[in-house]
């Protein structure tokens, strides 16, 4: 298998390099390219994604007309909502934290457990699940929209003869996420060659991610193992077992064991607690962590991860190092004009749910 | 009083105007200025805007971390949401309708009931409104925000010695409430000479407008009556009885009379049904009508109003020409970029309603 390769040949990788000092043209890592990979079935267009963004903002999207997107992947903060749960449509509670949308274009698979093989999928799921948006049905979603006429004048222009539906929907939905990249953090820059993007602590951290292992899944552009077709292709998944070691006192504490995750979809009980390597880029802004958000601070993220993994007992220095290595990998955030949203007339936004 | 005889003199002056044709030096409308009165108390900066603006798209200023000014008072939209009934915190509904923020700076006095004095007030309210964001005191928002070091270092900045209260907090807010102005409508090109910058019907709609006497309430910059320092100061109301014409067919299909409007606030009985009047810029996107919402057309809304308040029966022809010059009065929304917001370390965003 392809992953076990790479992931064999970058554990030797990382291993060598970090006994012999780091030499930066041998690490597994790559600044982040303004341009994620497009699918050949949904080319980008600029049209494309200008209606993907007022769809991403569009509270209409969700069964009460009061959930966008925007509302858990907020683009104000790290794409995510600082939350243990998600709070979707009628309050309702989800059991995982909302990973963030920023660079989720450079995932392989999509969701804690991989359930989703593209960004249009992750949409399509999310607006149909009932404790997030809430639509009963593609039908639903795509009567609502089409009862907007400065949708139907886009959809049209955008998309031709095939309109507007659930599947077109998602297409500009995960156009606009396309664009969603933070480039040009610290760490990047220092990769780029620029040597004091970083601080000699950071330099220190990152030594210490590679010796300790933390880089065997958290490589390449995205910190998350490979990208779309580096090794594994779009929709192919990148999963790690968590926890690794089992029966830490970390793993009671913070319930790490109790959700069986990528299991629970799959049905294949060899997925037990198998989990999407998640994005290390501004975790820095993205507590809490893990997928039932139980961990509240990077540094015990970091204690966490070192002992539950790869058995590991960290010192407090190694920790200070690790964190201030991770606060490196926040980047840019492109400014985003807020859309402009069609008005839904001759009704309210969401008839029958607004009263 | 002041207000009496300025409304009796644009009675007539409007009654005139329309019997000899339109003078159009000489009636009660203005342009909308791109500048709103600015409080003493309260002067304009660009850092306090930006703050403002940070704190308007934050739901962190609600209990729940799920719902921020920009939740009801959509900028992506008319500044309102479109709803019969606003949704807040633990998804409370509210009985009366969302006001648009776009303009608001023109009012005198704020909320349908006329129960706060300026912007600031207004926003104070609805933060502590346990139906809106659902913080229960001001010293519970001042040590939520005061728990993001991000604001604390901006508060410094632009408060200096005061920090973080909900006095600043809401001053900041209205500070970038008062940039929410949208210039340059049709209409407003039309008063400036633009002749063709509305159709035909348009200018027949704006004769009927006055002849109706729809303008003897909803005259001036706002199309609602005198802004600070025209006739009233800040603070003072400008209110008018609604519905003006007891028993019609409207009032109990739209149940028109069933909320006591000032008087719940001002427990003074002459304030029954009393409402502040409502601007009418951008009056096409902010569907459903009145304080109630149960009226979801604008042409529905003008036949009512004729009805209601001024006793006058509208043929069809007159209803399409006030409607076509409504929608004149649609402005420029500026464009606005989304803020960052600065990011709660060591805690989850909310703690303690977030699991």
């Amino acid at each position: 298998m392809k992953l076990r390769h790479i992931f064999v040949a970058l554990t030797l990788m990382t291993s060598t390099v970090a006994h012999a000092g780091i030499d930066y043209t041998m690490i597994p890592f790559k600044t982040l390219p303004a341009q994620p990979p497009i699918p050949q079935d949904n080319p980008q267009t600029d049209a494309k994604i200008a209606l993907g963004k007022q769809l991403f903002f569009d509270p209409r999207l969700s069964i009460t007309g009061t959930h966008s997107c925007n509302s858990c992947h907020n683009l104000a903060a790290g794409g995510e909502d600082n939350r243990a749960q998600p709070v979707g449509v009628y309050g309702r509670k989800g059991t995982r934290g909302t990973l963030t949308i920023w660079n989720a274009a450079y995932h392989t698979i999509h969701n804690w457990d991989g359930s989703a093989k593209t960004l249009e999928q992750q949409a399509q799921q999310h607006i149909l699940d009932a404790k997030v948006m809430g639509m009963p049905d593609a039908n639903t979603v795509q009567e609502r929209i089409a009862g907007i006429p400065g949708y139907q004048q886009q959809f049209n222009t955008v998309f031709g003869e095939a309109g507007i539906s659930l599947n077109t929907i998602t297409k500009a939905l995960a156009s606009f996420e396309r664009t969603l990249i933070t480039t040009n953090s610290p760490f990047d820059r220092f990769l780029s060659g620029e040597r004091m993007a970083i601080s000699k602590q950071a330099k220190r951290g990152f030594e210490e991610f590679i010796n300790v292992r933390c880089a065997s899944c958290h490589f390449w552009v995205n910190f998350a193992g490979p990208h779309p077709g580096l090794a594994l292709q779009q929709g192919e998944g990148f999963y790690e077992l968590f926890p690794n070691y089992p029966n830490t006192d970390y793993e009671k504490r913070y319930k790490l064991a109790d959700d069986i995750g990528r299991y629970y979809y799959s049905q294949d009980k060899t997925d037990t607690r198998m989990w999407r390597v998640p994005s290390l880029r501004n975790v820095e802004i993205t507590a809490p962590y893990f997928h039932n958000g139980t961990v509240k601070t990077l540094d015990e993220a970091v204690r966490v991860m070192a002992k539950t993994q790869l058995r590991r007992d960290l010192s407090q220095q190694q920790v200070d190092d690790i964190v201030a290595f991770l606060k490196t990998l926040t980047g840019e955030f492109p400014e985003i004009a807020l859309p402009r949203l069609p008005a839904t007339p001759k009704r309210t936004a969401v008839a029958g749910h607004d009263e």
